[in-house]
């Protein structure tokens, strides 16, 4: 049987400000990534968002940021490695606090904006955060863009990894995600968003903004919690997944390939 | 056996910021209490301090604060209990992160600052603070002021106590510290600073500002790492302890009464 | 005639974050308060805020707070007088470099939140504040709390002030709102709330919830730009002012009494 | 009569955390930068500070930097170039705040740390920034490495510039400097550093790394204040600029060319 997870990033508020519909994407999700007070997320809003999650019987994990909270955590920055490995440690640490409090286990590590997009095209940071990620803890799943360098680093460190694919976003044929600063890097069509999440999942393949068919592993998909129609797009791809008999299931639950 | 833990706040630095000689002061002490990221401290520094005590045997303890960097935590701040519980549980997370990246166990807990003080006088906000500890880990030793609302609170949350006295303080006869905005707040000279510790451990007393003798009870004695007489005075307290066959052990091998 | 002014406080956003309906409120107000980066605000917040409000042709005031944005400078905090000088003077300055570069004037400040309501009660605390704001330029008109600390500490240092009443808070005796803590701070009626600001601009009076009836001087009044039905009310307000021949106009033309 | 100014960084402390020998230092230098509170600096810093430097009659410049406290402005960052005119303008105006209330006048503004490296290589950026140095206030002098796009950029835009060289760093054959990063980034030797200083102000020369000569103008010349040699070097470089008849004066009398 084929498997897909389904991720949100959450948690992203911070003291006064909201930002997302968090509650109510949690019903369409098996995973969230919550933001450990870099990038967003403050410990009033880690608390709150891990409770929630823990009633709704929803997967957690870290999505550590750079620090960074007036970009957040969007605009590169010219880390060292010791410097992200010790930013990836904190973060999870913190969010663990949080999980040990409200009594639930880290499923994941997925890093957030711009670290998440530095990390996948250069093999030695996407190595320092893996080895960062597994000296807290070697049973968290590593997710990261899929083919892209977390993957292969998040390996070669001995984590186990999880691929992860975007409905709304063109792909570059390299199997990189064409940039949001170009015009096309955004797909607004909904059933286009639907049919390419099968494709990835059930034949394993994308189509580039070039036109050629480029390889993909499927095994989580990003939803998107502060689009107004997000939760109608949740509800749709839910409906396409069960008539394909696609399991929609956490990624501790799924297949790893 | 006489049984006494010394301790020193640690691990204060930030980014380019260094502030007092904790490499020097590590040779000195049983416990350290080491900084968060909210009052002082950053994720290198934690890194790098956990690495040192761990390399010297020093018990580790996590030192958290209110989220004032600003004004190092010095700055009292009207918390909501809520925030209290949250800020303790991020800050224990994150320390408790670099204690298992780098192979070690956290010992204690010991609040920092004007959170300290505060926590001191007023029942609630203690229990709160002591109520996240134990919902992070209930084996964490809570160190508060001897004989305050800490101690209390933390024995009605069902946690481990080590009760903290000062050499350098003065008391007051409710035995509290004298606020160091008094001009009789601290006491300088050296001998009648070894002289208190020692009628402190070994009559569990203490004679305060307006001439009355105080019950005390000290497990654990707090050295300051920033000033330049630190190292000498520690040398000092250490021979007058020996002579007296006080045994200086970290608070997890002390007895507590 | 009578005059009064209209004030809102705005910019409070940061980075990603919005908060409030700023561009609608500015139709309803005559002067705004611009927050500066300590308890809300960012450096690109404030260019267009400011930008927006200069094309609307609404007088522009800074709106210093507390160093405090997890607690959007809603917590009391134990600052030294010489940092809340420094704060204040910070803060303006930052404010005046985009009235400088978009081609403005500064005409008054406020202070915000708990620096707002610690000021009220603490004579030395406002002074300080006042004392800063005539540093930076003595023309800038003081905001306060009508017949509170801040409007005597602002005359004593030698400022024009405007005195600030609320339509929505209810009032102790003493001429102090009652505390957002208890349960009739807040007035929820529309009607009343119109009511009880003709009844101060007109009469000088307010009710306070003893049924005393207290002098008050209303110089401005604050609009609340974060709730859905701001817009009503200010609409409503708006036409019972006209009706009574109330004037509305920005502090710098109003008069002071 | 040939000139030159010499600058130091200054102010950078923040809190607890003091950072340099700005007092000694400052009996040395003709200009001084101030931080601004985004990678160093807080206001009650820079109060002082301002106020030290017009005691000493030392001329004051402000010094922004990115907004990353935790890395000293020294890591690159992802910025807009919105976001880069926003934030000169917030801390000139912050800073000039503190002139206004003791009672001076801002001369220069220099970029620092990773902002004035990377807007020495990338035209757009340094232009943003002379742009919005040139909105504030159009008479400030744009202080920039020699050679760079930040003097070309500054002209364009319409500023009075000062070309900046250091005494202590190789240069490459394209005029900027070598990478610290760099084995041979810096140069230890005291007497090879002012052999240097006086042909860059004589010859209007200096040696690159690969031996070609290059052609420089130097206008002020960056002295460091957090070395302990650096006072000594200081002394060392005032007589031998003396001997050379070269006279050490401030930017706004020293002449541009």
């Amino acid at each position: 049987m084929i498997t897909i997870d389904l991720n949100c990033d959450m948690g992203e508020g911070f003291g006064a400000y909201t930002i997302g519909n968090d509650e109510a994407i949690l019903n369409y999700v098996t995973s969230v990534n919550i933001a450990c007070g870099f990038h967003g997320g403050d410990p009033v809003v880690m608390d709150h968002t891990v409770q929630m999650a823990l009633e709704k019987g929803v997967a957690i994990g870290a999505h550590p940021g750079l620090p960074d909270l007036m970009g957040f955590g969007r605009r590169s920055m010219g880390l060292s490695l010791k410097e992200a490995r010790a930013y990836l440690i904190y973060q999870i640490g913190a969010l663990n606090g949080f999980l040990k409090a409200n009594g639930g286990r880290l499923q994941h590590v997925k890093p957030h904006g711009a670290l998440y997009n530095m990390a996948a095209s250069d093999r030695k940071l996407a190595l320092a955060l893996a080895e960062a990620v597994r000296a807290v803890d070697e049973e968290l799943i590593f997710v990261g863009l899929a083919g892209s360098q977390m993957i292969t680093a998040a390996r070669e460190a001995g984590l186990k990894t999880a691929q992860e694919v975007f409905a709304d976003r063109n792909y570059q044929a390299n199997g990189l995600l064409v940039p949001r600063s170009s015009p096309n890097a955004l797909i607004h069509d909904k059933k286009q968003c639907i049919d390419r999440v099968l494709k990835m999942v059930l034949e394993k393949k994308v189509m580039a903004v070039d036109g050629t068919e480029v390889d993909i592993q499927a095994n989580t998909l990003c939803l998107h919690g502060d689009h107004p129609e997000a939760l109608d797009f949740a509800k749709g791809l839910g409906a396409a997944l069960l008539k394909e008999r696609v399991k929609v299931v956490p990624l501790s639950q799924g297949r790893e390939e």
